[in-house]
């Protein structure tokens, strides 16, 4: 019985990469399912892919998740595995597994991937994911090998947390941030509702929000529907989260939004 | 014995909306195959959409197609499952299903999605791809549930049809439109062979195309290789439509054409 | 027992074409694996699409590779099918199966596929990813047909070689040039360590790098992290050739390369 494998990177689709990690998967573990989760993260950036793991891994069917946005590759930082009660994660040890690992429950074990009869050869540099990622990411869906196979044990301790930025409040302001920009435009802050709530806000609410030195009041909604085509909206995201939008339109162009922008909100009575 | 999943939806490559869907999928109804039509459908167009499900669905397995183009999420248009002889539909009734479903001989049941026990709880809004449309398609592919668990009966009268341009003849003049430029630039419109065989004209023949102020004689090929390089040509394409095309070169920008753009055919003599 | 496919195409994700070959292979293939190797080969570059398929073949699971980058099509090139030691290859005859097949020991025969039963009719043009190469590759995979039941056996003397670009030795100057620039902007060359060699380099030492009338001084690095961030670098990339890169930057930008511009390399003592 053969675990599936969920498999997210920032490989881009325009390369054989994302393929090439496929065919060495396919090879291993044949009988294997593999979920892209996405390859679309921007190159390098640990921080959006690790969010977006987090984000996705409570919908992932239990097994192996594959994770690889390395922008030190070819430097010290080691490869890792770690099991978890989700099941296992693989990827380097830059903060990217972190937030999600945490999310499920923390690991029981980590182990650095160093075994040499796992790690396909290669001419010239490594290609981690395909050549060390990849097949323990196998062997451990495949049940070829056991996590202790893969190499010696890590502390926890040790690991690369993610230093996910925090909201502070302050005088009645609660300061956070726009950290994910959607396709569609939405924009997910780090606020959650319990947040916003504590300054005395509830659905239905005008929220004053501020974006740089503009002021906004926005409509605390539940649904879409609640405000007019075209405009702003403060709403619990399907993740949780404190999110701005606009009814069909984009919210990051309404309120001048990227990800990392400082937003804050308060009440407006 | 489990029906494979056709996944179409214009959730795009970045984030991990696909991803989390196909996971859904997988843990519900792990022994179905899942295909991606696309899910590089411009956002909100549903009728790109509706075209491009409509244009594919002859290929796909028969089984389940999950389609969601969904700019009136978080209003009230209703999520709904339909029956075809090719087999289900699952996505919002906003026209998106329509055209599929009418090209593959008209649903013989329809029924909203509302059983609650089918909807992945969220904490905020809902995400419909992931929590309603994903299961209710999973639910189906795997046998686990018939179409009238899903909820109640809805007329087919009731379901927003998909209002397509219509071509039109006016003084041996037939005014249609590009309603699809695909990633080679070719421009597929909405006027059959038979309409302009009704104008006299024929393969071999030079039709006369107007595009905004501009005219042009083209001919009317059977294969690209019957001009040269860099010319333009009127052919049926590989759906059966008139499209514009330059040989080894982008139609769309040769007749100066995007999608919705009219266009008008007459015979030159 | 069905063969994996391995798919690689120039079709991208905007249309639905990748959906509907994937459609065509589960319906004749239904229990065969399909591996997308990438369809984010640039629109008609045969040479790019030639490349890929040779750097990813030996990563992918032995059964059939299907590519499609033909901007011949509706022209007289004519498909076919290879039988080689790794497996069946299926395409245009146009260059682009080339450095693949002879990458994995050459064909051992080589057919045109013309037999009309394993064609999909169309209404207009042919759709020939859709309509001939797929339905090609999914019988053979499924074995439902023989290389032999495809069509006539061609010689492989007549199949359209690839033209590669030479490097070049002259005055103790190498002239090569950049052949992949890849999503993180490393530059890939045709140049091998093995010709660096002969000119009296090795990893470790400086190495004259010559782009446009730019010279530079790179050091010949086994790992980045050799390097400070934002520092350029020579190295033997994942393929085993020569690669010029910027440790957590683009190389191509540093250097100024795109795919085709030439590089020179010489001693710097």
């Amino acid at each position: 019985m053969s675990l599936p494998i969920s498999f997210l990177s920032d490989f881009g689709y325009e390369d054989e990469f994302v393929g090439v990690v496929h065919g060495v998967l396919a090879r291993i573990a044949p009988d294997s399912r593999v979920i892209d989760v996405t390859h679309g993260v921007a190159p390098g950036d640990v921080r959006a892919g690790a969010l977006t793991l987090m984000r996705a891994i409570q919908y992932l069917p239990q097994g192996v998740a594959l994770a690889v946005v390395d922008p030190g590759v070819g430097t010290s930082r080691a490869p890792i595995a770690a099991e978890t009660p989700w099941g296992f994660f693989v990827g380097p040890d830059n903060g990217l597994l972190s937030p999600a690992v945490a999310m499920v429950g923390g690991a029981t074990r980590i182990v650095a991937i160093e075994n040499p009869d796992l790690v396909i050869p290669s001419e010239g540099a490594t290609f981690d994911g395909r050549d060390r990622f990849g097949p323990a990411a196998a062997v451990l869906a495949g049940g070829e090998a056991k996590l202790s196979d893969l190499g010696g044990e890590v502390s926890p301790a040790s690991v690369m947390p993610l230093m996910l930025p925090l909201s502070d409040v302050n005088g009645g302001v609660l300061s956070g941030q726009a950290w994910w920009i959607d396709r569609f435009g939405n924009a997910q802050t780090n606020v959650s509702p319990e947040e916003l709530s504590d300054l005395g806000l509830q659905p239905g609410a005008e929220v004053a929000v501020k974006v740089g030195n503009r002021d906004h009041l926005v409509p605390w909604v539940v649904a879409y529907g609640e405000v007019e085509p075209g405009k702003p909206l403060v709403h619990v995201d399907s993740y949780g989260l404190i999110a701005l939008a606009v009814r069909e339109g984009r919210g990051d162009e309404w309120f001048g939004l990227s990800e990392g922008t400082p937003v804050s909100f308060s009440s407006s009575a």
